[in-house]
Parts: structure tokens; sequence; C-alpha cells
């Protein structure tokens, strides 16, 4: 039975195991929100995500025969990272079963754990069935991401932590895939501040939990391609909607655009590498999704595990959907300084040039002409249209695309 | 007179206006260096780097007169911050003159904070020069960057609360530009654990203070470009190498390469956005230049303020540099299906293609064959290798540059 004395236990067997994340006030998020915002940081967690809390709770639980048989798990990323430290720090046995299309970075992040990595499969889904089947055929136990009272249990000591560390908060906004995090959190919460109101966040792209919970049944729904693919999860666990029915006030979600936007803000503002799957409760946060209470407010920032070669197209296409970048298309004649003296003007503009290319064989171009196209970085989308007009008034004649 | 008694006066004075950075031990840095080491995270400080901790010190000192006659600073960024953020704390009206490079994320912030921004000058001392004489003219108190008592007792606040939370710390690692973050902390860990060594570590291309450190007298040395851009400067402060050189064990530099690959790896394996001036501590640490202890050592991040428009390409840089793409360039038969089935070995070999190249209209093409350059990301570098070699014994002929 789930109760709070189950987080508690869980909470004693991950002392020194874990870390105990820090709680940031944000002066930015804070100001943005209109209500005090504290980022509760479990990107920082060892494997930089929060799965270890529930694998170690659980891995602690094990016969001394089940433990012996050794362990195995499917998952994409922050499960496979979390059982494979779980494992490692007991000295058992573990194998993880991902799908073939997870990322490098998390692949050799669980290698390094010492875990047996076997790819397999397009899905979760199918990297789930194959990890079932080889633990019936090698006698190992399955370690479920989310359905599981042991997991649960050991993911709700975030609950207790932030309680300990912000006895007053309102509101906590957790990011929910199949429940595990949200569902331990809830419990925490509604055990010793039944006043705060807990909210799950899912991607839109993925929203199985977000129709089950509103919905009278459990559902399944296929998930599309997200940023957030930590938290693309077909269909919420039994046990976690059992709970999120009983302990969770609300479930939301957020769209791709304000989950990328919600990640460089986060590198920007905060300094913090977040995953989208981690970011999805602040991206809703800031969306004005969720109804805000007078007082404190927590977010949990569930992971930082987003593949750092991914990342720089995620900065770009934030930079680009925050205005922060003009795309800018002029025809000059072919003179020599020509160039220069549009470079010259855009730079006392304070705009900053980040690309230039410049088409002398264009198909429409008169003679004597040359088309350039600038990429420029400007500080906000005013400013872009501040450097367009300028331009304008010093006598460029921008090409707009039709 | 800079004593312990300072320090723990601009302590008080601090409480409850910055926070109390996390000191973060990494498993994966502690592995890598063979000690302990924990990362004191003040790229979370409020600002996104220590600076106000110096400023709001130094501005609590002030007369009701010069208070009221308002202040002003130079900086490339992290100064102008502290400052603005300490002048709007005490409602003093602040100017900051910053160089014209400087980037626009660091001007928007100043300005964010309600100072008064003037670019001015190429370079850091042109700004300087201009806001002293501003200062003489308007009558207001020029607040330096880091040669002046109250600024670098207010840097050494990080020593006491590092010390607080670590106690049997053996080694401080410190970056190191003016000095006075360094003088701080080695002012606070020599008073309080004089058996702890202090080493100060400045970029190669910026290296005055180290060159000033071992040698006789103050030098000025111009700084070359870097991507540790905020501790580019010319000349130490005559306060704080005086401080150094009582109370600092060594100084040493780290080079351009090693700094961006450590920004890369506090990405991806912290979790943390450290900028390029933050990150030389630990660069030099990882790049062994720095000897040892047996017990805990802890590296200062000192600020997190890194161009998030830059950061994409400093990631693709990292990336590339350690092994982690590779540029493929092969001949094949120009016939349908040619370039597929290649790929699809790439990605049978858990290799990941970011861009493709297909170019039908070569130079020394022969007819009927096409050339095409993929760039692939791979594990590491022994995967790049074991790639190429796989291709080649599938019969793959691949392009070498001369």
């Amino acid at each position: 039975m789930l109760s709070l004395d189950a987080l508690r236990a869980a909470q004693a067997r991950l002392d020194g195991q874990v870390r105990h994340t820090p709680l940031l006030f944000s002066d930015s998020f804070s100001h943005r929100v209109g209500a005090p915002v504290y980022l509760k940081a479990e990107n920082l967690q060892r494997t930089g995500s929060f799965k270890p809390r529930g694998a170690i709770n659980k891995l602690a639980q094990l016969t001394p025969e089940e433990a012996a048989g050794g362990v195995i798990a499917a998952s994409a990323g922050n499960h496979a990272q979390g059982v494979a430290l779980a494992a490692a720090m007991r000295g058992i046995s573990a194998t993880v079963v991902m799908p073939e299309a997870a990322s490098l970075a998390k692949y050799e992040a669980t290698l390094g754990y010492g875990a047996t990595v076997i790819r397999h499969g397009t899905s979760y889904d199918e990297a789930s069935v194959h990890a079932q089947q080889l633990a019936h055929k090698e006698g190992r136990t399955f370690i479920h991401a989310f359905d599981d009272e042991a997991v649960i249990a050991g993911q709700g000591t975030i609950g207790l932590e932030l309680l300990s560390d912000l006895p007053d908060v309102e509101l906590v906004v957790v990011p929910l895939g199949g429940g595990g995090l949200l569902a331990g959190i809830a419990l925490a919460v509604k055990a010793l501040r039944p006043a705060a109101r807990v909210v799950g966040v899912q991607a839109a792209t993925a929203p199985a939990a977000y129709r089950s919970y509103h919905g009278s049944r459990r559902v399944t729904v296929a998930p599309r391609t997200s940023v957030a693919d930590g938290i693309a999860v077909g269909r919420p666990g039994k046990l976690t909607l059992g709970v999120l029915r009983k302990c969770v006030d609300d479930v939301v979600v957020a769209d791709e655009e304000a989950i990328s936007h919600t990640v460089v803000l986060l590198l920007e503002r905060s300094k913090l590498l977040v995953e989208g799957a981690g970011a999805v409760g602040l991206a809703a946060l800031l969306a004005g999704e969720i109804r805000l209470p007078a007082g404190p407010v927590a977010v949990i920032l569930s992971g930082g595990n987003l593949d750092v070669a991914l990342l720089g197209r995620l900065v770009e296409h934030g930079l680009a959907g925050a205005g922060r970048y003009l795309l800018y298309r002029a025809t000059l004649p072919d003179k020599p300084g020509q160039l220069a003296a549009l470079l010259a003007h855009i730079g006392r503009l304070n705009a900053n040039i980040i690309e230039v290319e410049h088409y002398r064989a264009g198909l429409h171009l008169p003679v004597g002409s040359v088309n350039i196209q600038l990429l420029i970085e400007v500080q906000n989308p005013e400013h872009g249209l501040a450097v367009r007009d300028t331009l304008t008034q010093l006598g460029y004649h921008e090409l707009l695309l039709p």
C-alpha cells in the first residue's frame, strides 16, 4: 500500500545514495509568471534525472534470489540510467533494452554504469515487450519504469524534500509521462500539505495520461515525435492513474513550441540544461495553462539529459521563435564598398550579423546588381522591426518573400 | 585592511541579498580527475555570476552623498549586471559603459536591471577610461571591477560558504582575470584552513596576472580573443596582486581548446551552463595542470553568462574536437538505392547521420558516379574509426582529403 510511511522508508533507503537536489528561486520566472517560482533541479540529480530514486528504492527491496538473478528494464534513456546506476551500486547484473532510435549519449551513459544494453525495436513499447520476454527467458526481474509501488515511493521522496525546503508551497507543477513521478510527489504533498495544489503536465504530442485522467478509462495514444521524448509514453500505469485520480488537482498539456522555447529560456536565464520532458511543467506555467496561487509555486525540472548534439539546433530554433533572428534580403548595386556600408549601418543599430550570403548570379537580377541575404541577431522582435525600418529609411530596398 | 572580519561583515551585508550557491559533488569529474571534485555553482548566482557579491558589499558602504550621486562602472558583462542589480536594490542610479562588442544578451540583461548602458570603445580598457571620465564629469562613484577592498571582501564570501559546506577541502581552484574573486577566496581559505591549497587559473590568451604572479612586477598583456572573454583583463589589480602573492599557492593557464571542451562537458555531464571564463578552473584541472591532493577538490564555476546564440557553435566545435563527429566522403555509383544502402549500413553501426551532401556535378568525377559527403555523429573517436573500417570492408571507397 502506498502511504506516507512507504515514502519515508524510501527516503531512508536513498539517504547518501542520491542527492537532495537544490531548490532554486528564480527572479526571472517569478517576474514572468507573477508569483514566486522555485525550480526543483532534478536535472542535477545523479545520472541527470530523478530516475535513480525509484530504481534504488525498488532494487533495495528485491529478495536475495531476485538480486542474484539480475534485473532488466526497457527505456529510451533516463530509467535506463537509473536502473543501471542502482544495479551497479548493489552489484546486481542489469540489462537494459533501448529502442534503436535512443540517443547515443543515453546509450553511452547507460553502458558507462556497467549495464548490458540491447538496442531493439522502433518504440518504447517494442523495447518493453522484448525486455519482458528476456526477463522470462533469463529469470531476470523486470523493473517497470513507473507502474510499481516501490518506484512510485522512490520518486515521491522529491515531494518530501520539497516540503521540507518550501513548507508553504501552494502549487506544485510536475512533468507527466507514465505517471510515476507525479503519483509519488502528489502522495507526499497531499499527505503533508493537502491545501497545496498538484498539477501534472504532459506533452501535447503524447497525451495518453491527460486523456485518461480527464476521461473515464485508461486510454492508449500513440505518441508523436516530440522534443519531450522522455515522457512520450503511450499509456499511463494502472497504479499511477489510480493515484492521479485521487491526489492530483489537474492535468494539462504543453505544446512543442512552448517546450522548446522553455528549454532555451532555462539555459539563458537559469543556466540549467533541462531536457524537453523536464521543461514541460515550466512551459505550461509560462503559457498560462495553470491557475496561479498568490503564494510559492514549485516546478519540478525532472531531467537534463538533452543530447548536446541536438541542443545547437534547439537553441537556433528557440532564438528564431523568440524573434531573436532577422532574415534580411536586399538588392545592392554591384560596386565596391556597398556590402560594407550596409553591414556598418547594422552594426550601429547594435545588431549582430550571423551569416552573409551574396548572390551575384541571380535569375531575375538586373545587371549591375547583387542580392544579399543576412541572418542578423537582434535583441527582440521590436529591435528586429526597428532595424528593418531604419534600413528602409536609409534607402535600402528589402526583398520580401512572396 | 582586508581581514577575515571584513569578509564576515560582507557576508552579513549579503545575507538575503544573494544566494548561498549549491556545492555539487560530481561523479563524472571525480572519476576523470581521480579525486573527489565538488563544483561551486556561482553560475546559479543571481545575474548568472558571482559579481553581485562584490558590488552589493561595495554599494552598501557608500556615504549618503556618494549614493545620491550615483555610480558608474565599466564592464563587458558580468560586473555590469552585478553593479546594476546592486544599485537597483538600493535605489541608486547606475551607469555602465560596455565595449561596443559586448554581447547582446549581457547588454539586454544590464538594461533589464534598470541601469543606463553606454556602448563605447573597442575594448574593456577603452570603456574603462570613458567611464572614469564620466565619473569625474557627472560626480558618480566609479565602482572598480576588482581592485577594491569592498569588492574583494564581497567575492570572498564564496570562500566562507565553501568552507562551511566542505570544511575538509584540500584544494580550491578559482578562475582569474583581474584577481578580485581569487583574492577574496584565498583570503578566506588561508584564514580558516591554511593547509588547503588555492590555485588560480587564467586563460592562456590573457595571461597578465599569470605573468605578474610568476614575475617580479605587475605587467600588462593585451588580451587576445578568447572563449573566456569574461576574464580577458589586460592587467591585474595592485591590491589583488598583493593578495595573490601572499595567499595563493600557484597560478596556471588553460588553453582555448581545453576551455571549449570543458564548457561542453559541463553541459553534458553536469547539466550546467558555464561560460568560458567560469570553466577555466575545471579545464586546467582536467588537463592535469594542477597537482592533486588525496582529499576534496573544490572548483569555482564563476559564471554562466554564455551567449546562447554562440552556444550552438561552441557545442559543434566541442563535439568535433571530442571526436564525436565523423566527416565521411565517398564516391558511389549513380544508381537508385546506393545512398540508401550506405545510410542503412551506417544506421546498423549505431551512428547517427547529421547531414548529407550529394554532388552529381563534380569536376573530376567519372561519368556515372556521384560524390557524397556525410556528417555522422559517433559515440567517440574509436567508434568513428570502427565505422570507417567497416564501410571500407563493405567495399566503400572513402575519399581522403589531401
